[in-house]
């Protein structure tokens, strides 16, 4: 099995079997959130206006604009609002930049694609080796076209318990990742060196980083189910329902 | 003072000031093998039919193709040959393809070009830190679009010689790669696990690996002074003439 890690997406890249995407301040460990507060659904949509065209009485929208929640929506970008959230059995779209064009590239190669971060990161690594046939690709979706420090490192951490349930084949990004995840004891202090950090500390949402640090604290991992005309829809997968998963994720 | 590490080349990245492009396996170490052994001019080709036209009676051409020597050149890309080339006074034109595309992509923007490697890295982190008037950027060349381990390690090893010598503030990629550093007490460890590295093996040509794995054993480092029609020109630079390169490096 291999096991490989972008550092960056490149529309180049293509990917052949299971991808974890990471943007770990905020996007994917919000959208793990939002599926364990109970929604039904996560649709990433590519902006805010589609975000604000889905929105219906059972619909709810979230997303940030410089970090903070977009005029008419109804939450922002932040995974402690998420989790508290009266999403129950609701369909919850979100818009954001990093993570949502990292997942859209993934998907037009992928097999499976999972949002992963910290906070689900045992759950995601679990469920991508269930469902791998010959690759785990794990693709960073840094910031603005630069790469994260935080994305890195969850890569490091997810490649690190990849490692602990199988025999990988390593790419030299992955080596990197590993590299990147050894060194630093505490997951809060990369997140807190990365420049997605230093953006929110300016919007007063500091409190996001101790929660985005949190690791493995969550079962609940996104996993890719279909598409409408522009947004990617997500349900909530959990390792041990992996062969209903594994099933119907072959129906994409 | 800003330190940035790109992990890859990507067309939208934009530099400021000085670069310094690395493409530890092989080409940087080899043109400052070139220069060392007394080369009086190093020109990067865009390509092998490039090269080849620029060959006259005076002029030597260095290239690889799978590796090894195309046909017709006068040198491969082995920095243990350039070394031993004799090549003096004369200049040397070579044609590689990632450390080439990544010094033509800085050279549309940059102020200030020098080509780094382990083998001269001391040398040119000083001369790097001397130019330097706002940013210090470190460009990895990896392998066909994907990361290099090897480049990657070399940043972090450039990136901790300038942080001996000056306060810098780090991007997330200078983090990355001085964490990378950091793992490896050996730089033989990181090169050898490299994508390049297994590439090399296969062609038969892993002692180059041990020479690329030299630390700060030359003090030559090619310059960017100026290009022709479709190569960079670079002359060797050493930090002690520093004032005469700084002076000069500005007629670019």
């Amino acid at each position: 099995m291999r096991l490989r890690v972008d550092l960056i997406p490149r529309d180049e890249l293509i990917f052949h079997d299971v991808v974890l995407v990471v943007d770990v301040i905020r996007a994917t460990t919000t959208a793990a959130a939002f599926l364990e507060a109970g929604a039904s659904q996560l649709l990433l949509a590519p902006d805010l206006a589609s975000a604000r065209k889905l929105r219906t009485k059972g619909v709810m929208i979230a997303g940030e604009q410089d970090g903070l929640k977009p005029e008419g929506f109804d939450y922002g970008n932040s995974p402690r609002e998420a989790l508290e959230a009266p999403v129950g059995g609701k369909q919850v779209v979100m818009a954001t930049t990093n993570g949502t064009k990292a997942a859209h590239l993934a998907s037009k190669t992928a097999q499976h694609i999972l949002l992963a971060s910290l906070y689900n990161a045992h759950a995601a690594a679990r469920l991508a080796l269930d469902l791998a046939e010959e690759e785990v690709a794990i693709l960073c979706a840094g910031k603005e076209g630069r790469v994260g420090l935080d994305d890195i490192y969850t890569a490091g951490v997810l490649a690190d318990f990849l490692q602990l349930m199988g025999s990988f084949q390593l790419d030299d990004g992955a080596q990197v990742a590993l590299a990147t995840k050894s060194v630093y004891p505490d997951p809060l202090e990369p997140l807190r060196s990365s420049a997605a950090a230093l953006a929110l500390k300016q919007a007063g949402l500091e409190a996001d980083i101790a929660f985005c640090a949190q690791l493995a604290a969550s079962p609940a991992v996104p996993l890719l189910e279909g598409r409408t005309e522009k947004a990617l829809v997500f349900r909530r997968a959990d390792p041990v329902r992996n062969a209903l998963v594994s099933s119907q994720s072959k129906l994409l």
